[in-house]
């Protein structure tokens, strides 16, 4: 390879990382080898006006910094991982309904407030590229993340830097077709992956089924808001062995199995790595299922060659990730992107 | 990028691209513009023992050199597309049951009978290779090509490169599963996209319906051997509306448009190119069942910045491509492939 070699070129000092979530927003100055070595929290407080949460975002990159005990003057840069569907050339998140954002120049307002060099990205596609650098994916330079959560969403590495796509959208795994009229994704199109196995729709199936009569040991907060049900809690009654949570979270390892030997046909990468909430709240057990799928449903002298690994980061994949993302920037190291020109 | 651009850095002379197929060996003097010069073929006949069909490449390898009057000692090197697994590295055939070859070193001995360079890749790979230099994906440097025959093939480049894989088997599209509990495939899997919408699945669908009684006007020749109805048939067959071949192909249309919606929502590419005997024997309405199924499937925003286009090339993709190949290798511009270091 041609490319610069990952890490290889680095600028020197400490890069800000920022998680960016509809819940919390997590900062964290990070060394030159990822470690992490301050961590800054704040509520994102998505229903104040946008130029509030991007103050939070400051403070939370300034409070990172003094945390760390060093001047923000002397930080190379920030790297943002962000919902939605954005443009990291431009620096725009075009929308991110978690935000409820539209067209908002991220980017270039944090760069005004900061006085530092700031690179988005998507926080899927960051929390893929920690896990290459630092986590399950360490010494690989092709591999896939998929992130199990409310929703599903994946990324993509190719030769050791983020493969983004031509709308910047690659790696969107939760909107795969599997199921033939399956059910409604939040999308608008029936049978995504995201759909049959992402956390909200295990715990609308469980939902339906308990209208429908069925007894469950999981608790139906808040009279029914399905919403308010945790990963930890499905967790908790897949291992007491509740029947529906049981027959619900084997159709989703049936599916997320599949999804997986998708991929691995389509890239044949070094390794798939699954993350997010939902597989870290779920045991072994779970994970076998899935990999008992993928195996029914790929060719087996492909699998011989990647490995289906647990993500390793957990919570610090995003903030490292797109502190890593910030340095490759830094340095020229480019994402493969075909407006890259 | 800082990889070497395609074509930039290609040494001089005429190449020979070589397509290796079950039936018939094809092999052309390309020149530095990817023009074919000649054309020289022989049927392959692998039934004789492999070092006979061997020397019958190395024999259409100087033919085409003759045909196009050059003395072979100009030939600067020589790009084969062969089908079944192969290791490009080492230029060894793993399998290659349309051959009946198992390990054989084909790199090394055409070598040696030849006395320039040879380089090995899979058919599909170079197909696409082939239509992005100078078909269909002209000007795209991140494609991904479905040739829909036989069998169902993939190849996916990137960057301009071809994109491998971690054994040499990335896009091997017709495996990927697209229904539970669907039919078997010649793999040993159930539901592969292969096992729905390549041509053996479709002739396969309409001879059992035909068994259980219903019409059709596609022949079954010889005894119903349904490997001898070919693409051009069911094109008939289509065309002049056959009910049982029409339902047929609207299934497979479906499922791989299905397949390419897969495609783009996992890669985002800027082209997904779809050639082979079948999509190139079947008119444009055929084409457009496969592109409103993808439409169904894929998020819009994904989709506005993907070309859905046929294959340009015909037959000539994988003499064409396997020249790139081989210039590619000649330059240094070798491909991405974890095994490269």
């Amino acid at each position: 390879m041609k490319g610069k070699k990952s890490g290889k070129d680095s600028p020197g000092g400490a890069i800000i990382g920022i998680d960016l979530g509809g819940t919390k927003i997590l900062a964290s100055v990070i060394d030159e080898t990822g470690k992490v070595i301050s961590h800054f929290k704040k509520r994102t407080k998505p229903e104040k006006p946008y130029p509030e949460v991007i103050q939070r975002i400051a403070t939370c990159a300034r409070g990172a910094a003094e945390e760390a005990g060093i001047p923000f003057s002397s930080i190379a840069g920030v790297g943002i991982g962000a919902p939605g569907t954005l443009n990291p050339l431009t620096g725009v998140i075009h929308q991110a309904p978690n935000l409820n954002w539209k067209e908002v120049h991220l980017k270039s307002l944090l760069e005004e407030d900061l006085g530092v060099p700031v690179f988005l990205n998507n926080d899927v596609n960051v929390g893929t590229l920690g896990e290459q650098r630092l986590g399950a994916g360490v010494g690989m330079k092709n591999i896939f993340g998929i992130f199990v959560g409310t929703g599903i969403g994946g990324g993509l590495i190719i030769d050791g830097k983020l493969y983004e796509g031509s709308s910047f959208m690659a790696g969107e795994i939760g909107h795969i077709p599997m199921v033939v009229d399956g059910p409604m994704c939040g999308c608008g199109k029936r049978g995504c992956l995201e759909a049959v196995a992402g956390r909200l729709a295990i715990v609308r199936t469980i939902f339906e089924a308990v209208k429908k009569g069925e007894k469950t040991s999981l608790t139906m907060e808040k009279n029914g808001d399905i919403m308010s049900i945790k990963s930890n809690a499905i967790a908790q009654a897949w291992i007491s062995k509740d029947p529906l949570t049981v027959r619900t979270l084997k159709n989703a390892a049936f599916h997320i199995g599949r999804a997986v030997a998708i991929v691995i046909s389509i890239l044949n990468p070094e390794a798939v790595i699954l993350g997010g909430g939902l597989i870290e709240a779920l045991d072994n057990a779970f994970f076998q299922q899935v990999i008992k799928s993928t195996e029914m449903h790929t060719l087996p002298t492909m699998l011989k060659e990647t490995k289906i690994v647990r993500a390793l980061l957990g919570d610090d994949a995003g903030i490292i990730g797109a502190a890593f993302y910030a340095r490759d920037c830094l340095s020229g190291n480019e994402t493969y992107s075909p407006k890259n020109p």
